[in-house]
């Protein structure tokens, strides 16, 4: 079969070279004659550009020329494919890109941060100038959740898609789960691992995660990116106490990104989630990443693997690399950007769900009545209690576990709760998903 | 983006309509506006062949063309596409199969039996015709394992496929665990839900699993196909007992299908295995299906999914027609057929691997002292013996699990042991597979 109708070199130029680059590059050079073989065409590096110039990064960059500027790999007449690894969703990132599609250059990136934002006008770019614009390096590493998506699940309605999409937050809540210890102090660990950044905020306040899941929501669903409507929770909130309750009550603690089509629109959300022990999503740990995307044709297809590193997420941005030497092109959203529905975000509040709630609560006759009262109020019902151990401060910790109900009566009912004198700190609630 | 230089219909012709026939003619109408917008031009069936005209099959077949001689497919110039949906690795599927690619026709099939036997000759037919011949409904239903070994991990060297590819097996291994009944009271049930054929032996021996493997093989090590140097050993073997022990030492039993590449060829095998509680594969249940292909680039994925049925079947044949529709393509094994090597199988005898071992001995001194002789005799050694409970006829089990040996040793130890005038029946051992 003819695969190709190029057979000259694939000629790739190459912005940023920290692990992802300098992952590609060995990647390209070690599997030269694997991807002759299989794109019918070489792959060949033929220009990178870096912050510095000098710097040893333990992979072989002669004969390769060097660009000071990254946006010169957009006008050099020596590249067909740019890959854009510099990151950030604005500034240099986005310059690049939208240069190198200007100039006829497909693009590949593994951006999310800039597709979050600014994925629908980028695609109406590549579309405009009849070139590829591919990404399936953006979420979840070495997963293949862009193509799966895509292509294998492209004659089916998606009804759900749930994830376990940075590894950063995987990693601390399974090692807290582990070791008993609270946030902070593992958070300080997976600092001085490399696990998380100095600056945490990005990953352990659900922004990296929810960048990813409004690229599958896109892909899934046929509307244009929203990245601006995910509802957005961090782990920052969740204790070892909360964990280890979680654990007794027969789930795990996890940080979901969920998105699924609603009556009101498409839901978004990126938060804590008890998921059940009997759910594979339960048994994710550490940085591996995991997406489950459920069709109406081919059931729930659950995709594990690692999340981030340099091999892993070369290894997606050699794929795309792969597919474009192939000739196989598909739309960056899966249809043409034309066709993407405007999205109606979901209203949270008419959502429904079971909750775990703990309180902070005085140890003192009573405490319990005035609290079953606000839930009664708003009927929400209890499904399970948990209070043990001694007052600390005269305070102890109160475990609920409540059936289904609407987002607003549960936001109510936590709002009379936390108004009570008998409750010391505001309650903390993680929504149940029955995965 | 010019997804396609084609807007006219694609047309479908279907052979066979059973479960996944009638699976796909519903999810072709169902999904017809969905497919038109991914594809940018409609998927239509226009013509069928099966046994018995007038069956009520719950689908609407009018406006399809009816083909008393599925063949008839083949000639019909209303066709682009001939989805072989018959089954068995010769017959009318072959016929039919050939007859199509050689008339000129792209072929799309769920027939792992007819791949694994064949599958060598008729992608060379294919590409000798320039036509598509694309299988991923032949393994694992819905899960995209084929277009992940063949695009997705394109840019590595795959070091490892291990899978979870019977859901009858795995059916009744889980439920054997769960309920704690033995293999043949199960499989009577399996056969009563549908679950299991009358004549169970294609999967219960491992054949179907081996068909699938023998494919995954070939694409993922660009081999030519080699079913019959799979080792194949099937569940009939797994007892009760042998769940039960497994699960005190922390593992479950999988039949599992194993593909590496060995210095001495490649590997492929089929046999119930202990597999350690913390791998993915040890919380695959029921007729669930997983596939783990470890890149040396993109570490190890994982996919989970339905591995029968005819909506997940259905789905992975459509993906494969919308491929087609979109104009993306393929070799069938990843690479031209002239390319692909000439498989060497490994020899068994040279594998190294810890094993499991069931014995059944007679309750007395020194019987313990011969066997660990035997062992000793051959250099394996005992990681842990389990013998507890009452001599039933005088004769009690003895669990016995050894460290890494070779398979040669092995089993020279147990020929020797099975000799023992103190061991009642021959010797059960499976491999310790530490995924």
């Amino acid at each position: 079969m003819n695969i190709s109708t190029k057979t000259h070199s694939l000629r790739v130029g190459i912005a940023g070279l920290g692990t992802v680059g300098c992952g590609l590059v060995s990647l390209l050079q070690a599997h030269a004659d694997l991807l002759q073989l299989r794109c019918g065409r070489p792959i060949s590096v033929t220009a990178v550009s870096a912050r510095t110039k000098n710097k040893s990064r333990g992979v072989d960059l002669k004969n390769i020329k060097w660009h000071d500027d990254p946006i010169q790999l957009a006008q050099d007449p020596d590249i067909d494919v740019v890959c854009e690894l510099i990151g950030g969703s604005d500034g240099t990132a986005k310059e690049l890109v939208e240069a190198s599609l200007t100039a006829g250059k497909a693009v590949v990136t593994a951006n999310k941060a800039l597709l979050a934002v600014h994925g629908a006008k980028l695609a109406a770019l590549a579309e405009s100038k009849g070139v590829v614009l591919a990404f399936e390096a953006a979420v979840a590493g070495g997963i293949p959740a862009i193509k799966v998506l895509r292509e294998s699940l492209a004659s089916n309605k998606v009804t759900g898609i749930y994830g376990i999409l940075n590894g950063t937050c995987n990693y601390i809540l399974t090692t807290m789960r582990e070791s008993g210890r609270d946030f902070a102090d593992v958070l300080k660990e997976a600092q001085n691992l490399g696990y998380a950044e100095a600056d945490p905020s990005f990953d352990i306040d659900g922004v990296d995660a929810a960048h990813k899941l409004a690229i599958l929501a896109s892909l899934a669903f046929g509307t244009v990116i929203d990245f601006a409507t995910v509802a957005v929770e961090g782990i920052r909130s969740v204790s070892a106490v909360d964990i280890q309750y979680a654990h007794e009550l027969g789930y795990r603690i996890k940080l979901l990104g969920i998105a699924r089509p609603t009556a009101q629109g498409i839901e978004q959300r990126v938060a804590p989630c008890l998921v059940p022990l009997s759910s594979s999503l339960a048994h994710v740990d550490g940085v591996t990443n995991a997406v489950i995307a459920e069709g109406d044709f081919a059931g729930r297809i659950v995709l594990e693997g690692p999340g981030a590193g340099g091999g892993p997420t070369a290894s997606a941005v050699a794929a795309d690399l792969v597919d474009i030497a192939c000739g196989r092109k598909t739309p960056a959203f899966g249809i043409p950007t034309s066709r993407l529905v405007g999205s109606s975000a979901a209203q949270m509040e008419h959502k429904t769900g079971a909750y775990y709630i703990r309180l902070l609560v005085a140890d003192r006759p009573g405490v319990f009545a005035d609290i079953a009262a606000c839930l009664r109020d708003q009927k929400v019902s209890i499904e399970s209690a948990i209070q043990r151990g001694r007052a600390v401060n005269d305070a102890v910790p109160l475990i609920l576990t409540v059936h289904e109900t609407s987002e607003m009566a549960m936001e109510r009912a936590l709002a009379a709760i936390g108004a009570l004198g008998s409750v010391a700190t505001p309650p903390v609630r993680f929504r149940i998903e029955a995965l």
